[in-house]
């Protein structure tokens, strides 16, 4: 009992710091985490604002996806969490936004490439997007079906989810994940900034043509205002 | 009475929030609230700055336009919100702002298409634009005809205001509405946050051709330098 | 006496409020307003941290340009601004800052359009963009010279400056004016916000063409797993 | 010793400065500064949380790259600042960010243009862009090489460091320096902003055809309904 005190501190935490970070607003996220020895997660419950959401509000589920402790109903995401916690055995905690850029690719349906550094201290090379759900699995168990085309996802492009702890699930939004909740909410926003970042790159690559830069005389004049010996600016 | 006090204190509430939210600045923007029963709302007077606004600011209308209470004038745009009053009956509270990419997409004259879920969760299909206001429009009775033109759209399209409960005012900006004000605001900020989504959802669509990732050297060296048993980042 | 403290306090002000509506980083603009019963205008220091500004350090300044009171230079852009009291006789006030979206209508050398009433509230028709100073207005007496230009501008074009508060100076910077410096402030964040408006609007307009939403399985499952009978997202 | 003391603080300032100016977020950048009288700089440790971070933590480092005093490992970017003070011998402080706008020019690999005075205040022409490092510069010394090859870019290119402080790594991101660490700090602002204001004025000038304004009538109506005789917006 004193570990699920202590998870539900930890989910409870990792729920706020999405809210701190700028990744979800309103009640658009949750962040999950397991107990891998008892076989429960915590998770936020549904619907429920960031602002009167409490340490003892976490919904505990377990791996057959029953609630074991709570009074509140889980998230609507929950079987998708349970699909990840079941066949990512390596994983520990699980994190979803709706974050403004990550969303973008996803709804864009394109996979996230790795343009630079800041992208492969975190991810392994690209962030894959899923393939859209068909209508039958939307209309079916469809958050678990979510859960699926994400594990189908990983296995089709033979991805480690350990080197690749994050996913764009397609017309939808990021799902990340770590060794606890805590590690997945680092990564949601390493994805959310890396996301950020690679469309800014894009852009730039596109834009820069015809380049007209400013004359050497204005160059001159404002470095060398600011600059040097006859500089003016400022109080000397 | 006390109704009056419990209305002006939600309209003031709403309105409010909005600047919580990022959405509206200066004194862009304005939240009303109907009372069904006695067929009055309550409405941001005119030009007040927010952080002046107090609760017994709130102006009262009744539904043929009347002030019933409040010495301040109401918000230029009340005609607006009176006729979305008289013609989408189930809608109980309004909000208007200027919110950059939302107004982005009125400027631009497009319906806002849904891309995702984000969008999907709270409006039924893409947010319709209205067609740009003719001149005599423009010239009569200016805030009276906006209203009109947005009930004209819905009707046109053949779209419930209940399942989407948002329009673009063409080269102007949006409106939302929801059963009450505070619900008009949540409307608002999804609004907002889907608008600036799916315009990157276009770009990342457009961008992404010609990408050229990282080599696998640097891949290798800066996920390896963090992660694993050679890793060398952080204080081991 | 009594009213230069006033004046001072007020252009202090103005100057503080650049950093809260988030217009000015680092010392990177300057607000200043006339006492036109005098002939003296108080400007901020040149190059004082907003942090380190007191009413006290600004700087009073007459029509032919001499400091009258304060132990600090004033801004470099001084010359500037005497030009534009100068010869707009009806402003009080003008404001210059970097603020992003403004400075790169003015650094792409595009009059700013009006594309909604969110500009035409504050700009009756575009805002005009200045020819680029030459080499020799450039290594002359060259912010007397970016004050002349501007003039130049409104007088070529036939704008009225009362009319359009606001100029973009070619790869350089917005100034923007009014009754005095509080209006010439809210004249500041009403460019750069309608400046990012536009911005968007143009990619908004370009991008939109083979969209692709979601499928009607899609809306359907998340518009209705939120509203009606069956929702099932929340605590029902 | 006492030097020492200014000196560890002077580079927390630093440090924290970057997450105050929102150039940092997690632990993704650091600052140094150099005591050349006695030929030591203290950097930040390696994966130390801001929040987390005292001046007691800097660690001291000599120009033969060992740890002269400080008990936790020092920034894994350590070696690159150690090139940059050996080779480039007038600067005293250095500083890494991996701010959005600045890396994403360096990961499109393009160097950023002076388009306007804000650039040239700080830089004197285009911020260069190193080439890409081989596999072999990669797999080797991978830190110290991304020193050499800012210092061949510079080289090559003849530019001075002091007059261009700053420099984009290939498919990593931005280094700035200045004579402190609280300079270079300063210049890492600027660049994120001029990056940016780069990328919105190549925008600016590829999306700016087949504008269209907004109709005369609509412009009357929103101007003169605020200003002048006729208004009727605000309390009168």
């Amino acid at each position: 009992m004193a570990s699920y005190r202590s998870l539900k501190e930890q989910v409870y935490e990792a729920n706020m710091a999405l809210v701190k970070h700028g990744l979800v607003i309103l009640t658009w996220g949750n962040a999950s985490q397991i107990d891998r020895q008892h076989g429960v997660f915590g998770i936020k419950p549904s619907g429920v604002p960031y602002e009167q959401l409490r340490p003892e509000h976490i919904v505990l589920v377990d791996l057959d996806g029953r609630v074991v402790e709570g009074s509140l109903r889980p998230s609507s995401d929950t079987p998708t969490h349970l699909v990840l916690y079941q066949r990512f055995e390596g994983i520990g905690g699980i994190v979803h936004t709706h974050s403004r850029h990550a969303t973008a690719w996803a709804q864009a349906m394109r996979p996230l490439p790795c343009f630079g550094t800041t992208h492969a201290d975190a991810f392994y090379g690209a962030v894959p997007c899923t393939r859209p759900l068909t209508d039958e699995e939307i209309a079916g168990e469809y958050e678990r079906n979510t859960g699926l085309v994400i594990v189908e996802t990983f296995e089709k492009l033979g991805i480690d989810p350990l080197h690749v702890p994050a996913v764009l699930v397609a017309q939808h939004a990021p799902f990340t994940w770590g060794k606890d909740a805590s590690k997945a909410v680092e990564n949601a926003v390493t994805l959310e900034e890396v996301a950020a970042m690679a469309l800014w790159t894009l852009l730039a690559q596109e834009a820069w043509q015809n380049l007209t830069p400013v004359p050497q005389s204005l160059l001159d004049k404002h470095f060398w205002r600011k600059h040097g010996e006859g500089a003016y600016y400022g109080q000397g």
